[in-house]
């Protein structure tokens, strides 16, 4: 029977899911669901009071079919919007006029290059009002399983160009605005969307040497679990209060995420406060069924559901819940108040989405194609892309001087469209490829595309040269893309692939003036690139977006300034032989160099952070108050702090110089604390605090503020504790530091946060 | 200039090549070459003498623009024709009506699995007779670049599909059959093709954990480049009389195989005397460029050029031969006869090919459209796929019972139609899916797709669980396609992929008949389905062809019988872990478990030269004509012979006894030695012999002749000489061995063949 109710659940594949329940004349009107007045715990308790056990283990999936008798709509749990509304079982492109297209931003990859926490929070309030405007034309649900908020461990994961990079503290920063963005603020009446963080937890790796992502178990120390792989998450729920979270593929320590009741309730609920009626997790996309096989954790589908269930697993994405939870709840594995309170989880928020609302008093129900690309979100999505755009060499050859008036655009990117958009992706409303823009900057552009990504071959050697032999000035674009990162694929090289770096040479011995953009989200090694005096210039480009050629292209004219810093480590090509991918541990041993710019003890070709100017700047921090603290007062002065880690330490003064005379350009300060204090092996620095100054101008200043906290300062014992501990403090203003400061902390070893024990 | 000229042959790539020189009233009618009572040296040393530098230079790579003032057309050197004239640059299949289709045989790997040689020599002649037809027809050249004869090493391998499977026997008696079929016999009068021996050599890896097949370098032990990584290439070099050969990507022991003289010189050339004016080496594509990256073998493109033709790399396919061997000549890095050498060797072929001879006097080139995919050509597609589909598993349940009406055809090869073809294919004349042919046997067929090959999710289940319920049996259609298995793409896994093992134990819970197809050219680990008493019966189908769905039912419902056996070993799921891809080595060690049945040390799933039948056999084997022979008298009684390996030692008889009342059926016989002789370790045992009897009728006999020679009985010694030992000698009938004979050598072991040593 369930299969055939299943049946039913797909047939509806097709439709429109965005209907709202009738609360004025419908079958629920009397209901309290219905009554504006009761919380939303009630609401959803007495809506669910009303259903069927088969009607509750219906609408346990993430294609769920409503209720029909009772007038509750169907409803699709899975939209996605990465960087923008995107395909994906929700959201429902038309095929031409209104509802046709959405803004579509850079990769977060890139996005992360900004440093530039304001940008991220309009970047995501427009994301979430056009998929109101989606939603209130039946093209969308309300719920979206973005970010994607893993730290980018290994540079050869398929999907981390899905997140802002490497460095936990960035990515709390990152996610806090995002999903007050999409959210829209921390607790508003109404939420404009729900937003999902996931994949919780240490999931980053898709299929590496026959470890794939569904059945894969990540071995992680609570140390490494605590300070590198949920710090991000903790931020989602304790702080930021994302609606939803996403239970991941892989195990974490022998259990898998979605049957993990370590992570999903004495973490995530118990020690992270995230105990809200409309709080929900969801499974990854068929992750419950995968508990099963190939995890083979269970002996039984049925237990398979049970165990899903009862860690808190409150929705499957997939059909092992609507198929198999009556088997479980005949065999006694499960019982009736697990169900209710998994259903009252879900439609307690979309009361607070306003779903059972009347639309006239709700401003985002007002929303329409209006309020979709509109020239500031397009103006947005060229400004994210301009922000992380990253200079990585110049020899002076950029800005391209004004003599330079054709152009070759050569390589696999030169004429990128969809490409530049990465993955999870909707319909853009344009996309302005490096070719459509160095045209439209009037340069006279001679294209060739030469091999592809991954291409061994040569046919198109030809003509690229007769293209380049033409041209005052040679731009290639190459680098990756998805078809050599993706989802289901880690790379298993770091090197440049195919014969592009062979193409890159034959075209530098041409002598002229050569621009390589280097594209995707993971990094390559470039040193094949630098010592090269024929390449003039590296730009690192992400996936840009909508208006990536035109940011590309405006930044290589000189109409706007580089001031992007890699998120990432840009590591030799050994790296991928010298540790496996398999291997969760962060600090350095006898079988891993370490990983990240905290624990990578070999030389990076680019270090995280990374990122030139076309001027010069000097930057100065202000001097701490004392030379000396001790940890006791610093803690008592925390009294009454509802989390001793965000108690305020200190705030730092910025002092930003640009010494050039000619070039106005952005500057991120980078601060970072490094020194003796704590467990043994120390880190080589933490990032701690940034802060992206605009349109610095030239022989001018500009400061700005960054503030510490107590948890800035603090490390992660073996247990996964954070603790305050004295020893030596340097801190280190940018990559190459511009100015430093020291103080110690005197006292003794104190926690500001235990660390729950599986 | 090299660059523009190149820029015009690239024109080329949309026309068509196949044009003949008009030797009765063109430039070239009073030369040489269109003298038809020279020798094919004297025509084409002729014609070369007539071409300037430039010319000579600009002819050296696939796509030759000839020389258009001596009316010395275009040529296009690459075809393809793996298992039926294939997508090529030089093949142009029209878009509709005639020459819009060629017969498509089985892959490979599944008419491996026939063990008939006498079919394989029939599909080849099939295959050229094709090729003439369409190059009568300006469609196609005459030079094929098939086989791929490179022994099935390691069960990653994205291309062992195209192989005829792992034992270097079974590849030189295939190969023989073949290539006597394409080239029409040993030494024709006119060639009906040229066949292309590739990839020479120890080339079996794609991409595996960043070792890249264009600068992988095959570590390769003497002994083992001579007993299993090249017999193949010596039958087709020495024995067959190959018109071509084509050199690797990889490197073999640091050498990139197109710079490798010891590879091509001194093995190839000099010690399996290929030393005909026409026969030549091409490379693989752009594996000339690959010298000089990824391998980073000669320090300029100019020495990489002159590393491999001097090495004796005729052709190159690709550019770095017309674009850099004129800069290696300015520098001295070749001389002009080197450069004749080559050229002269292509077009001595094209002479052997009548290309310069009037067509009148030519058979071959009387064929047209009316000798394509004739009835005949038909008929044997259709014999190829029944006789390499192996039957793994059977309850009884097979063939069906006439009571089984309907069918539930599920799964993502259950309506297979260019997937059944599965790489290097062309346009097949229709292709019959198992759906189409279950429903052309009047079953009534209900259909789901199912989830996808490597699919995790799950949202097809329900439609194909509805689909199974309403059947009398399921036919379960899956396994692996080039989706997981293909050029450039090893696997890492050679478990089920995906949610396919899962999909099929819910379907077996059913309790229908439950037949499974396991497709695909790679075995995957059938152990989670053998002990599963549901799954009533498995078929392995490998990659049938055109007409593999009638193939394959016409095996299950009893109107064909299956016979055909494995080609390669099904390995378990844990042999991936137990040695890396990159290990060439066959012999077991520490790190390496051993590879193929002859020296593998673990527990395969199904042995090679596995297959059932619907019936059972008795069969024995004839008794040595002695006890013991003396080594030193067998060679001795072989003076005069051209090659002591060939030299015959014994034939035996097996008589075959169908002892079933029911089924007629073929049975393969396989004849295998083992035993203690010549250096330690020994293989488990060595195949030396086998034949394929067709039609045997119940309660009926047929016997055959096994026809051992010295080199049956021989071994390798460590510097890879072939040697005869005295020792103790089993001879092993079939899998599970039906009859054993054994006898004693004695004497002095006797280098029966010397290894060239590099």
């Amino acid at each position: 029977m369930t299969t055939l109710l299943a049946l039913a659940c797909l047939a509806l594949a097709t439709n429109v899911y965005a209907a709202f329940p009738d609360c004025a004349n419908g079958p629920l009107a009397n209901n309290t669901v219905c009554d504006t007045s009761a919380t939303p715990l009630e609401r959803a308790t007495a809506l669910i009071s009303l259903f069927t056990l088969e009607e509750k283990i219906n609408n346990t999936g993430n294609t769920a079919p409503g209720v029909p008798r009772l007038g509750l709509p169907a409803y699709q749990w899975w939209q996605e919007a990465l960087h923008g509304l995107a395909d994906s079982p929700g959201v429902i492109f038309s095929e031409s006029g209104e509802f046709s297209y959405a803004t579509s931003f850079p990769q977060p990859i890139l996005m992360g290059a900004a440093f530039d926490d304001a940008l991220i929070n309009s970047v995501a309030t427009v994301v979430s009002t056009e998929g109101r405007a989606f939603n209130n034309a039946n093209r969308s649900g309300l719920d979206f399983w973005t970010p994607n908020i893993n730290p980018f461990r290994d540079p050869r994961w398929g999907r981390g160009q899905e997140t802002p990079g490497e460095d936990p503290f960035h990515l709390q920063s990152y996610v806090y605005n995002l999903i007050t963005g999409l959210q829209g603020g921390l607790d508003p009446a109404y939420k404009r969307v729900v937003a999902t963080c996931k994949h919780y937890a240490a999931y980053d790796l898709e299929n590496w040497m026959g470890n794939v992502r569904y059945g894969f178990d990540a071995l992680v120390s609570l140390q490494d679990l605590s300070e590198f792989y949920t710090r991000s998450f903790q931020t989602c729920a304790r702080d930021a209060n994302v609606g939803a979270f996403m239970c991941s593929y892989n195990a974490v320590n022998g259990v898998p995420s979605c049957a993990n009741s370590y992570l999903l309730q004495d973490i995530l609920r118990e020690h992270w406060n995230w105990t809200n009626e409309d709080q929900w997790v969801t499974s990854d996309c068929d992750a419950v069924q995968n508990i099963y096989e190939p995890h083979y954790y269970a002996p039984t589908r049925a237990q398979t559901v049970a165990d899903a269930l009862n860690a808190g697993t409150d929705l499957d994405c997939g059909t092992y819940y609507p198929d198999f939870l009556g088997v479980a709840y005949n065999e006694s594995l499960i019982n009736v108040t697990t169900l209710n309170r998994a259903l009252i989880r879900q439609y307690a928020s979309l009361v607070k989405l306003g779903y059972f609302d009347p639309a006239e008093n709700q401003p985002y129900r007002q929303l329409g194609w209006e309020n979709v690309s509109t020239p500031y979100a397009e103006q947005l999505a060229y400004t994210a892309a301009v922000e992380g755009i990253t200079l990585l060499k110049n020899d002076g050859t950029l800005p391209l001087s004004k003599d330079i008036k054709t152009l070759a655009l050569i390589g696999p990117w030169a004429n990128a469209t969809t490409q530049m958009q990465g993955n999870y992706y909707g319909v853009a409303p344009y996309l302005i490829s490096p070719l459509m823009a160095a045209e439209a900057l009037n340069y006279t552009v001679l294209y060739s595309s030469g091999p592809g990504i991954d291409d061994p071959t040569t046919p198109t050697y030809p003509a690229a040269f007769e293209v380049a032999s033409q041209a005052d000035a040679i731009i290639y674009a190459g680098g990756i893309d998805t078809t050599v990162e993706a989802e289901a694929m880690d790379r298993y090289t770091i090197d440049w692939p195919g014969v592009q770096p062979d193409f890159i040479d034959l075209l530098s011995q041409l002598g002229k003036p050569l621009i390589v953009l280097q594209m995707g989200g993971g990094q390559i090694d470039d040193s094949c690139l630098i010592p090269n005096t024929n390449v003039n210039a590296i730009i690192w480009g992400g996936y840009p977006g909508q208006s990536g050629g035109a940011a590309l292209m405006d930044i290589i004219a000189g109409n706007a300034a580089p001031a992007g810093r890699l998120p990432i480590t840009q590591y030799p090509i050994e790296y991928v032989n010298e540790v496996p991918m398999t291997d969760m541990s962060l600090r350095p041993s006898a079988t891993n160099p370490g990983r990240t710019y905290m624990w990578y003890t070999g030389t990076p070709i680019f270090e995280f952070g990374y990122g030139l100017h076309y001027t010069n700047f000097s930057a100065t921090l202000s001097a701490p108050s004392a030379a000396s603290y001790d940890v006791q007062s610093l803690v008592a002065a925390c009294a009454g702090a509802a989390y001793l880690d965000l108690c305020p330490f200190e705030a730092y003064t910025v002092n930003v110089t640009n010494t050039g005379s000619t070039h106005a350009s952005d500057y991120v300060s980078l601060l970072f604390v490094a020194g003796e204090h704590g467990p043994t092996p120390y880190p080589n620095k933490v990032l701690v605090a940034y802060d992206r100054l605009h349109g610095v101008e030239p022989l001018s200043s500009q400061t700005t503020t960054l503030n510490l906290t107590l948890g800035s300062l603090a490390r992660r014992d073996d247990y996964g504790n954070t603790v305050l501990y004295p020893g030596e403090y340097t801190l280190l203003l940018d990559v190459e530091p511009q100015s430093t400061q020291s103080f110690t902390l005197t006292g003794e070893s104190t926690v500001l946060d235990y660390w729950p024990q599986p």
